[in-house]
């Protein structure tokens, strides 16, 4: 097990394990902590990479401000032009706001929320206006927050854009674009298949097992040397040659981090750029953005597209507003209309209802986007310790969460976050 | 000597040891040589941290641009303003000019110093205006370098900042303010005589030995966990506590890059920010800069005071213009005059002589600037394999250059550079 410790390096999921914390947001914000504070720091508050709960918590909520302390990162340049701010108008109603949280009988308000989801910075963009933006815990408007899970999904929509553009034809089957890939379970899935995760994967993210295959992808993925009797996979994509198949493709949606990569990899081999370059050359660089962003990296410098984006808060926000805009932004058109346009369009929503989803009924998930289906027709991005991009196309609203919750998975936070984004999705579509 | 192939990693001054290359700037073009391309790159243009040649030429021109992705690092943030550009007037004339390289005959053009010296990034500015600015190698507009030893002189620059504000009493003993560092070699030697580098430190910097200090500090630095049988210093400030003096202080000058984290802490504990945050807050956000700078870290997130700091090339153009400008830039004043005052007027010449560069006679070293004592009153930041801002006050020129010279010693490069920057000196001088 002594391996294991520094196995939950890379793959943000790997907290999953661990159990709800007994302390509240406050308790355990970051600041009053005094994680890392001082010259050196006391012993107890040094947070390594090594450390087997550096992202547990309640270290995680220092860790996610600051992922780039800890390991290798790849930059994604926002450039050296102006940054577009986006206007201001904070509507100070918002706070006030109450809803019910789901398979509750109480009310909520919104500022209430914020805290129980442990927030650690918050916008919310109403035609493009920021009416509300909070930060705390280890956030600042100048700092860096990791995006888990969205990062899925800003890998997604690279996808959908060059299927869009004729780049990727979603029918090839994966080994004819990756031949490295020809003998894995990916080899005769269809692109279309990896973008809405309906592949059949020989593959475990159950993080009470230790000997599930998360393990060993996490120590493929992880940029620190190998032990010498280490012989497994030492890359992302030599992990990614080793997944075999479960059953026919197509059946089921199974929600697994892998086929981002393997798209990831598709995207380069296709781009012949890293989903990195991509992204700051299609989009990061071309939308007014405040900061740049960055990836983390495995050892040979591939950026871990399922996971590994780190951004501004705002620049989180304006990757939502591109998506609300229909690929537009500031006026310039960066990602075609019929990329959202099929995102938006939503997934096989009986594929979806195999995965058991119990808080998500009726939803489906296409591109990499989570499609609530719901009567304003919002969709999501979303990634462990509560991380979101919320957009509501009928409100024309944005909602960009970072966060870090005790608890993992987002069955932790969605009672009290989709009621919540839905109430202020009603209370703009009247303003 | 298995531990020592990675002890190279964040001192950057381990190619010290190597041999001259047989290859030109264009034939070393890491562009042309294609590391790090291709998903996954071929085996042999894989760049790994671990690779006992990663920073050794050829390799070491992609490195240079790209320690990010091989180890953790901390930001500078520029803010999330708008930069402020230099203004622009490209004199086409400078490539022509001529100069006698150093203990030569011949004469040399400008332009075909730029290559001999291996150059990735050079500006020129005159009066705060762009007058000759060239990428090559690794560095575009929008990546970033690392800037070796310059890290010196901004750390110094924001010793004698604190010392100019009351901040630090430069006559002051470092055990005064750094209790920990009381029975080392610092502990008696005085703030001053850190600035200037005339401590009297048992410690080698000679690479060629395998005992010499330097692999000690390298491995104490070295932010990758340890071997199990590792009992040395983990950090860079348990590492100064470990260094004895080799007699009294303040005779001569002892270019030791251990003064400059000794300063770092001393900076660190006075204002309790690290020399990463105190430089983002005073002079980073402050400043217009294009882009984030970044640091190394060790494991414990020490910046590396000493050698860390990567930039990119116009912000490094900006730290020469905020010196040139007498601590001010763009019409603020971010440092006081008196401290730029101080670094002007140069160190201990006598005791600079000791030290036997033959290369630079008449020159001294102040605040952790290299003063020239030329006719123009011209000073310098130096960094391994060619890294260099230079101020000529009378010239009103500032001249930043980023390289990736395959010498490490500034010896290699000075007789094609010094001349050269005088040359492009006198020339502005006339116009």
């Amino acid at each position: 097990m002594g391996l294991l410790s520094t196995l939950t390096l890379l793959n943000p999921l790997s907290a999953f394990a661990q159990d709800g914390a007994a302390m509240t947001a406050e308790q355990s914000d970051p600041i009053k902590l005094g994680w890392m504070v001082g010259a050196p720091p006391p012993d107890d508050k040094i947070i390594r990479f090594t450390d087997p709960d550096y992202f547990s918590f309640p270290k995680l909520r220092w860790t996610v401000c600051h992922f780039r302390e800890l390991m290798p990162t790849v930059n994604v340049s926002r450039g050296i032009g102006d940054p577009v701010p986006f206007a201001a108008k904070v509507d100070p109603a918002i706070d006030a706001l109450t809803f019910t949280p789901l398979g509750g009988d109480g009310t909520m308000t919104w500022a209430e929320s914020l805290d129980a989801n442990f927030t650690d910075g918050i916008v919310v963009l109403h035609d493009g206006v920021v009416v509300y933006e909070k930060y705390s815990g280890c956030l600042t408007e100048l700092g860096q927050h990791g995006a888990m899970s969205v990062t899925k999904s800003i890998t997604g929509l690279l996808g959908e854009m060059l299927v869009a553009e004729g780049m990727i034809d979603e029918t090839a089957e994966v080994a004819s674009l990756v031949p490295e890939l020809a003998d894995s379970a990916f080899g005769d899935a269809t692109v279309k298949q990896v973008l809405e995760m309906t592949t059949n994967l020989d593959y475990s993210e159950d993080y009470s097992d230790p000997n599930a295959d998360v393990w060993t992808y996490g120590a493929a993925g992880n940029p620190l040397p190998k032990p010498a009797d280490y012989t497994g996979p030492r890359t992302y994509f030599e992990y990614l040659q080793t997944v075999r198949k479960a059953g026919e493709h197509g059946g089921a949606f199974g929600y697994k981090t892998i086929n981002t990569d393997a798209l990831g990899w598709i995207i380069a081999r296709v781009t012949g750029k890293s989903v990195a370059q991509l992204l700051q050359d299609r989009i990061w660089s071309q939308m007014g953005a405040a900061q740049d962003g960055y990836y983390t990296v495995d050892s040979i410098g591939t950026p871990f597209a399922g996971g590994g984006l780190n951004a501004s808060l705002t620049d989180l926000a304006r990757i939502g507003q591109l998506m609300l805009g229909n690929g537009a932004i500031n006026g310039k058109q960066l990602v075609p209309e019929a990329a959202i346009a099929r995102i938006r369009a939503g997934g096989d929503v009986d594929a979806f209802a195999k995965a058991g989803y119990d808080l998500l009924p009726g939803w489906s998930y296409r591109g990499m986007w989570w499609i609530t289906n719901n009567a304003h027709g919002a969709y999501m991005a979303r990634g462990v310790h509560g991380q979101s991009i919320y957009v509501d196309p009928e409100a024309k609203m944005v909602i960009a969460r970072f966060a870090s919750n005790p608890q993992a998975g987002n069955a932790a936070n969605d009672p009290t976050t989709l009621p919540a984004y839905e109430a202020v999705g009603e209370y703009l579509l009247g303003q």
